[in-house]
C-alpha cells in the first residue's frame, strides 16, 4: 500500500529556476522564440493580507429573496468543548488531538486570510472508523465540526467560523487501490492532488482534474467543493469522473458508496449529494475516481490578442480546428500580466497585449497534434486574430507557461485587499462584466482584473483595493450578482458558496430549490453540526 | 419555436434498403470489401412475446438483505379514478384525456411485452403547468401516477403495475432554445431522441447520447433512467452533459433547475436526484443538455476476433492508438450474429468469428483519423488479434454497420422468451459471466448470448427460452446477481431497476444507502404516488 508523506507533499512545489521557452520548430514562421529569465520560487502561503473576523468578512446586504439577512452569522447553540470531550477524543486519536494555539492558528484562518475562526481543537483521524467515532460523539454532544482538507478554498468554507472542532483529513492520505487496466483510483480523502497526479503519472495515467492549488489541496476537498480547474474542458466535471465515495454522516454512520464502475443505475445516485456540498451533508473519507490515460503528446501555446472579441473568435476557431485534442483554453488580461511581472517577477514571454490565451492540446499522436496546432496557429496569425505567440512542448517549459495562468491568484494577494468573484456566464459575455465593473467602480478600485476558463464560460473577476473598503464593497455587491443573474449566470462557478457567498444563493437558485436543499440538510444532519454557517443561506435554517 | 411532429418521429425509422459496405480505400491491404444484400426495414414494435401480468413478471425470491419479499408487489391503498376525477382532468387537458381501451392497451404494456398494467386513464399534457395541475390534484386525491416517455425501457419502469394513471410526455415535444455558440439545447421532456439528433445535426452539433431505441425514446425518459448507450465512452454520462432540468414534484410544485451553464457550484446539485430515479421523485418536464460539436470525420470498423482475450487486447491497443478519437468500442458474440441473420435477415459483412467488435472513431481531421485507424488496424491484423474486418466512412454504410450492434435487442425478441441482464463488471471479466452462465444452465436454456459496451465494462447478458420457464429463471437468479456482486459489479449498469429489478438492489447497494434513498423518496413524495412499485425495494417502504 502506497502512503503519501502528506507533510512533504503539502509544501509549495518548485518549478525550475532557469528555463527557456521551447520553439515549435516545425512552425517557426508562425511562432516566436523567447527566453524567460529565472523565475521566482513557487510559494503559496506568503504575505497574509489584513485579517478579518467573520463578523466583518461577510458583506452586509439583503438577499433579493427573503428579509434582511445579517452578513455575519450568529453562533448557533452548539455545545462548547469540555475537558471530558478532550479525554474522549484523545482516547480515539492518541497523539492526534491538537490544542496547541500555534498549530491551531493556521487552521483557523483561510488561505486568503479573510476569515478567521476560534477553534481550540484540531482532530487528525487516520481511518474512517475514527472519523465515524468522532462524529457520532459530536452529534450526541451537539458539538459543531468543520471538516478541513488542504484549506485552499476561496469562500471561507474550510475554516471554522466560531469554535467548531476542526476535523482535518491530512492523515487520511493513503492510496487504497489503483487498477492499471481501467485507470480507476481509490484513495483516502486527504491525499494531496499533486501527489495523486504524480502517482497516476507513474502508472501512465493522469488525474482528471488539475488546479493551481494542487500542491496543497486534498482530493476529498476537491470532491466536497466540486472543484473545476484547468482540465474540465477535456475530462468533464467530478460529477462524471468520481465513480464512488465513502462518506461519514453527521451521526457517525458510514455510507460506503465506493463503487468503481463507469455505469451503475441501481437506485438514486447518492454520491452526487456529497459532491459539491462543502462538507455540510457528510465528511468524505475516501474517493474512487476515473483517471484518463496519460496523453502521449502535450503542447501549450501562449498567445496574445488585441481584443476580447478576437479572443472569442480565436476560441471558436480553436474548437473547430483542434477539436478533440483541445484540453484547455484559458485567458488572462493585461492587468493580470502586470501583477505577475510586478509581484512574482515572472516575465511575459511575448509582446504586450490586452489579452493573453493559454491553449493546451493533449493527444495520442504528436505529429498529428503538432500539425493541427500549426494549422490553427497559422490561421489565427494570418487572420490577425492573434498578434504574437509562443509554444512549448517540453514539460518544464509547459509548466512555465502554465504558471502564467496558474499564479495569477497568488499575484493578486500581493496587490492589496482582493474582492474575488467566480462567475459563470455565457462565454460571449464573460469579459463584458470586467469592462462594465471597471466603468462602474471608476477610481474607487485600485485595479479590476479578469482571467479564467473561457472554455467553461467561467470568469474570475477580481477587484483590488489598497485595504478593505466597505464603500467599495457596497459598490460591487450586489451589483456583480445582479449582473450575473440578469445573464442567467452562476454567482459561483467553481469556488462554492462557503461562508462568504451563502446568502447570495438566491441569485442563482430559485427559492423552491433552496428550500429543498434545507430539507436535505435537515434529513442528513438534523442537529446541523456539520460545517455550520456554510453553503446554505441563513434563512434556510429558520424555515 | 421549433415543434417536432411527435407522431411522425415516433414511427419506426427506415434505413436504406440497399447498401454496400464502404471500403476504406487508403487501407485496402488491411480491410476487406464486402457487399451486403438488401436488409429488412427497421421496425421496433413487432411480434409481441407472451404477455404477463405483473404478478408473474417479477421472479419470486428472497433478497439477500431483509426478509421474504414477494416478487409481485401488492397494490398500495391509492384511490381509484372516479368520474369526478375524469371531469377534472378533462377541464385541464381538453381532448387529451384518453380512456379508449384500444389506445390504453399499448401504453399499459412494456416494449418487451413482459409487464402489463390496467390503467384506465392516459393523460397527455402539453405544458409544465398542466403537469403541475395534474400532480397537485393526484397528490391531494391520493391517486398513483406512472410517468411514461417513449416506453422503451427494459425493466418495466415505464408502465403501470396496477391502475396508476399514465402521464405521457408525448405532447411535451418542443425545442425551447438552442445556443449555436455553446451547443446548449433546452427542450421539453417528450422530444424524441432521434428528432433531437436530427435537429442538432442541422446546427452542426450532435446529441451526447445515442441508443438503439432512439427512434422512440424521449429525452425526459433518457434523463429519468440515466440512459447510457453508445456514446458514453466519448461524451460521458448524462450526469455531466445534462446542465439543467425542470421537474414537477409529487405535490405539483415546479422545480426550475434549468440552468444552461457548464459550471455552477451554488448549493447542492438537486438535478442529480432526478437523473436516473425513474420518475419516482418527480416528473421531468424539460431538459437542458450540452451537445458536442459534430465531428468532421466518422469511421466505423466492424472486426472479427477469435477469442474474448484477443478482443480485450484489441481494446487495450485501441485505447492507446486511437486515443481521443475513439468514440465507441462495442461487441457482440457469434450467437448474436446468428440471431441477426436468422430473424432480421441481416448479413454478416465479414467471415464468421466467435466475437465481433464495432469501433467508431470521431474526430476533427479525417486524414489524421484515417491514419490512426489504419495504423491500429494494421497492427491488430498483423498481430492476429483481429481475424477479419471491414470499415465504413459514409453515413449510410456506417448506419448499416451500427445496425448489427443496435438491432441485437430486436433480434432477441424474435427468438423466444428472453431473460435480460444488464451488468457492469471490471472489463476483463465481462464475458466470463456469459461463458459461466452457459455452463451453469446447460441445455435448460435455448440460448445464452452476450453483447454490450466493452468501453464501459457493461455486458448485456440474455438467456433465451422457447417460453417462460420458472425453473430456468430460478437457475439464473439470484446466480447472476451473486456473480455480479462477487465482482463488485452492478446488477443494472444502464437499464435501471424499474419494477423487475427493484428487490435486487441490495446486490449493488449497501442497506444504509437504500435506507437513505427511502428517506429521500419519503421527503419528496410523502404519499408515494409517483411511479409506485419501481426502483426502491418493497421493504424500503415498510421501514
Amino acid at each position: 500500500m502506497f502512503v503519501f508523506n502528506g507533510e512533504t507533499n503539502r509544501q509549495g512545489r518548485r518549478i525550475p529556476q532557469h528555463y527557456a521557452m521551447a520553439v515549435f520548430t516545425r512552425f517557426k514562421s508562425a511562432v516566436r522564440w523567447r527566453y524567460i529569465p529565472p523565475c521566482s520560487v513557487y510559494r503559496r502561503r506568503l504575505d497574509p493580507g489584513p485579517l478579518l473576523r467573520p463578523a466583518e468578512s461577510v458583506p452586509e446586504r439583503r438577499v433579493h429573496h427573503g428579509g434582511a439577512e445579517s452578513a455575519a452569522p450568529r453562533r448557533r447553540p452548539f455545545s462548547r468543548v469540555t475537558a471530558d470531550d478532550l479525554v474522549f477524543f484523545r482516547g480515539v486519536l492518541p497523539g492526534r488531538v491538537i490544542t496547541d494555539p500555534d498549530v491551531l492558528e493556521s487552521c483557523n484562518v483561510d488561505w486568503l486570510k479573510t476569515v478567521k475562526g476560534n477553534s481550540e481543537v484540531l482532530l487528525r483521524p487516520k481511518t474512517t472508523d475514527e472519523v465515524s467515532q468522532i462524529l457520532r460523539y459530536c452529534n450526541a454532544r451537539n458539538l459543531a465540526v468543520c471538516p478541513q482538507g488542504g484549506n485552499t478554498g476561496l469562500v471561507g468554507g474550510s475554516v471554522p467560523v466560531f469554535d467548531e472542532i476542526i476535523l482535518s483529513t491530512a492523515l487520511l492520505n493513503r492510496v487504497l487501490a489503483f487498477d492499471t487496466i481501467s485507470g480507476i483510483l481509490t484513495c483516502q480523502a486527504g491525499c494531496v492532488l499533486e501527489s495523486l497526479s504524480e502517482y497516476a503519472d507513474k502508472q501512465d495515467f493522469v488525474m482528471p482534474l488539475d488546479l493551481g492549488a494542487k500542491g496543497s489541496c486534498h482530493i476529498g476537498g476537491n470532491v466536497s467543493t466540486n472543484a473545476g480547474g484547468l482540465r474540465l474542458l477535456r475530462y468533464g466535471s467530478l460529477r462524471g469522473t468520481v465513480l464512488g465515495l465513502e462518506v461519514v454522516l453527521a451521526d457517525g454512520r458510514v455510507l460506503n458508496l465506493l463503487a468503481s464502475l463507469r455505469k451503475d443505475n441501481t437506485g438514486f445516485d447518492l454520491k452526487q449529494l456529497f459532491i459539491g456540498s462543502e462538507g455540510t451533508l457528510g465528511v468524505v473519507t475516501a474517493v474512487t475516481i476515473l483517471c484518463p490515460r496519460k496523453p502521449r503528446s502535450i503542447n501549450v501555446a501562449f498567445l496574445g490578442c488585441s481584443s476580447f472579441q478576437n479572443l472569442l473568435k480565436t476560441f471558436h476557431m480553436c474548437r473547430g480546428m483542434l477539436g478533440e485534442i483541445l484540453s484547455a483554453f484559458e485567458f488572462l488580461d493585461a492587468s493580470c500580466m502586470s501583477l505577475l511581472e510586478n509581484h512574482l517577477k515572472l516575465t511575459n514571454p511575448i509582446s504586450e497585449s490586452p489579452f493573453y490565451i493559454v491553449i493546451e492540446t493533449a493527444g495520442s499522436n504528436s505529429a498529428h497534434d503538432e500539425e493541427k496546432l500549426h494549422n490553427f496557429l497559422d490561421k489565427v496569425m494570418t487572420s490577425s486574430l492573434v498578434t504574437d505567440g509562443t509554444v512549448a512542448t517540453e514539460e518544464a517549459k509547459i509548466k512555465a507557461l502554465w504558471s502564467l495562468r496558474e499564479r495569477v491568484t497568488e499575484a493578486l494577494r500581493h496587490d492589496g485587499y482582493t474582492y474575488k468573484y467566480d462567475i459563470s456566464l455565457p462565454v460571449e459575455k464573460i469579459y463584458d462584466l470586467v469592462t462594465d465593473m471597471k466603468e462602474h467602480l471608476g477610481s474607487r478600485a485600485k485595479n479590476v482584473v479578469g482571467y479564467g476558463h473561457v472554455g467553461d464560460g467561467n470568469l474570475h473577476l477580481n477587484v483590488i483595493s489598497p485595504t478593505k473598503d466597505v464603500g467599495l464593497l457596497a459598490a460591487i455587491e450586489p451589483y456583480v450578482y445582479e449582473w450575473a443573474a440578469r445573464c442567467r449566470g452562476s454567482i459561483s462557478a467553481e469556488h462554492g458558496l462557503g461562508l462568504k457567498k451563502r446568502n447570495f444563493i438566491y441569485y442563482s437558485k430559485v427559492p423552491e430549490a433552496v428550500a429543498l436543499m434545507a430539507n436535505i440538510k435537515a434529513m442528513l444532519d438534523p442537529r446541523g453540526i456539520l460545517n455550520p454557517y456554510k453553503t446554505l443561506p441563513d434563512d434556510a435554517h429558520s424555515r
